[in-house]
């Protein structure tokens, strides 16, 4: 086994504290990566917290992982010692089913592998340890290539928040001609708002706040509305092909359904916990063939995808560079939404 | 004006009584249409009992309306006298907007206008007047040509039953390869199943009650699952690429969302009135990339294509042919659901 050492919760609720613990040996398909980079998704927290089910501890988060390949079994192909590579939500999955062999792996029918608070079924039923730690490995199969040209830090949110908005942009084909909406400018809002105005969509952001203006000006947005006030709303009414809605507290979906086109689709990549109500179904949904609808991050070929297409048009995440042994302060900080717009530990920390 | 007779609701939750009024003249475009059967809608009774919004008093319902052309109007191209002529849920729209134009009238921008509890802006500014009644006139535009090869009855509620169902299955492209759900099999259900069958997708009636088993399957349903029996939930989960769902009363969403495939659609045809929630917007939607989605009716040329379908597929809806003095005992019976699947009331009965 490889030692290794990460920030864990060795109960639910608790706080991180250094661990030490193993890896598996580099297999024949794996490869090592030493983790320089981890990005803070709130879904670490949720899940220190048991929020969305009973977790597995002692827990070590962390799915938006950027390092350094150090090692590599003997039939890996696409990597060698030396280059760099990412590992996001997903580590295994059946390999067989229809979404494996089509690429979508998140959607296995025998469930996926996450990367950690997970148990790997398919390999060894040992628990997931994820990227607030020194190493990883991973077969190559869920590994990412990662290019030498962007910077590398700001690449790791790419690994969660950036495929679960560039997946469902790509899915439902948004791009030139389109106006897209975006609700809520966090971690995933301000990704998917890069990547619409990439897609050349035309980019607007929906906000509770006229205090985010400047910023998401700042991001490319052509245009920015108040959703508080009428004069504003009463503009974008019935004019959105499409809302990306990365909101995950309760919010009101037929006010938001009334901005959209007939046609136009509203895709869900937030969790509110209390889920989602629609009151008036035939005035919000049938009166326009709107549609509501969700995406969970993507598959690997897709991540690689959008990992091509973030080094072609230089796209990453606006972050804010962190040392391991403040990430309870950024925690606090995530909860309110005092992010601009991901916290990156620097596992350089950890050491 | 021309003189007609009907039965109204002189004011809301009222018994509709015969009352005497007027049509307009026969315009340029018009058509006249002698009323031979109209269908029995629920809307009819929920617009009486002024459920969806304040109606407008004296109130002639009905929708589902086919005749005889007994005099057109000189401009009128496409009917002469003694032509069988239909109209459906919209007499008049705006003619112009980007929806108008793709023929998509029912979601005219200016809004449409409903073939009863309406006025008529675009005209007159005067009440429109439903299908309980002898006869009734309207822009050719808005009317429908009727086959004669069909059971004349029974055709009445393809004119929104028919329509209704048909619209979203072929927006959704359901077809051959396809496993389609019907939710509900009452005037809507019904015709969904003869719509997929059709349309050579694999249909299965999903109810609450095994009792109506047999009708599904006198309907060509190629299987019938009882959603109270686990054993047989268990062999459907995850299996369907399309749900119809027909039904107006409150049911669980996340259950039938989990009857999904990955990518499946779950069609809202029915309006709950307490409209809809999903609790599990992560399991229900995003780990499916499911969507739900609304439609209503369909414009004139898709009204017109599935009359055409209906002909050449010998499609009609099941019926119980009423004398219009036994509305009250039929509204009844509708109510509970007693229906197999929908009264037509014969307009003969009305001399």
């Amino acid at each position: 086994m490889i030692t290794a050492k990460g920030y864990a919760a060795r109960k639910a609720n608790s706080k991180l504290e250094l661990w030490n613990f193993e890896r598996r040996e580099v297999g024949n398909h794996d490869v090592q990566i030493e983790i320089l980079y981890c990005g803070v998704c709130h879904s670490d927290l949720a899940q220190i917290n048991n929020e969305w089910f009973e977790g597995i501890f002692p827990m070590i988060p962390g799915h938006e992982i950027v390092g350094r390949v150090v090692k590599v079994g003997d039939h890996v192909k696409n990597f060698k010692v030396g280059d760099l590579a990412g590992v996001g939500t997903l580590v295994n999955s059946c390999g067989h089913c229809e979404h494996c062999e089509d690429g979508l792996e998140v959607y296995c029918k025998e469930g996926v592998i996450a990367t950690y608070n997970n148990v790997d079924k398919y390999r060894d039923n040992l628990p997931t340890y994820g990227g607030y730690s020194n190493t990883i490995v991973t077969d190559e199969k869920f590994t990412l290539r990662i290019s030498e040209t962007l910077h590398l830090a700001a690449t790791a949110p790419l690994l969660c928040a950036g495929i679960t908005t560039y997946s469902p942009l790509k899915h439902w084909k948004v791009g030139k001609g389109h106006k897209l909406a975006v609700l809520g400018l966090g971690g995933l809002g301000h990704m998917a708002v890069k990547f619409g105005v990439a897609l050349g969509a035309e980019v607007t952001v929906l906000s509770t706040s006229p205090k985010k203006e400047a910023d998401a000006k700042k991001l490319g947005v052509h245009n920015f509305v108040v959703t508080s006030d009428p004069v504003q709303i009463e503009q974008v009414k019935s004019s959105f092909d499409f809302i990306i809605d990365t909101v995950s507290a309760e919010h009101d979906f037929d006010f938001y359904l009334s901005l959209l086109k007939v046609d136009g689709v509203h895709i869900c990549v937030g969790i509110p916990p209390i889920g989602l109500t629609i009151k008036s179904v035939g005035g919000s949904l049938q009166m326009g063939r709107r549609s509501v609808v969700g995406s969970a991050v993507g598959g690997l070929p897709e991540t690689q995808e959008m990992l091509n297409f973030c080094a072609e048009h230089n796209i990453t995440a606006e972050i804010e560079l962190i040392d391991i042994k403040d990430i309870h302060a950024a925690f606090d900080r995530m909860e309110k939404g005092d992010v601009r717009y991901r916290f990156v530990i620097d596992m350089e920390t950890l050491k």
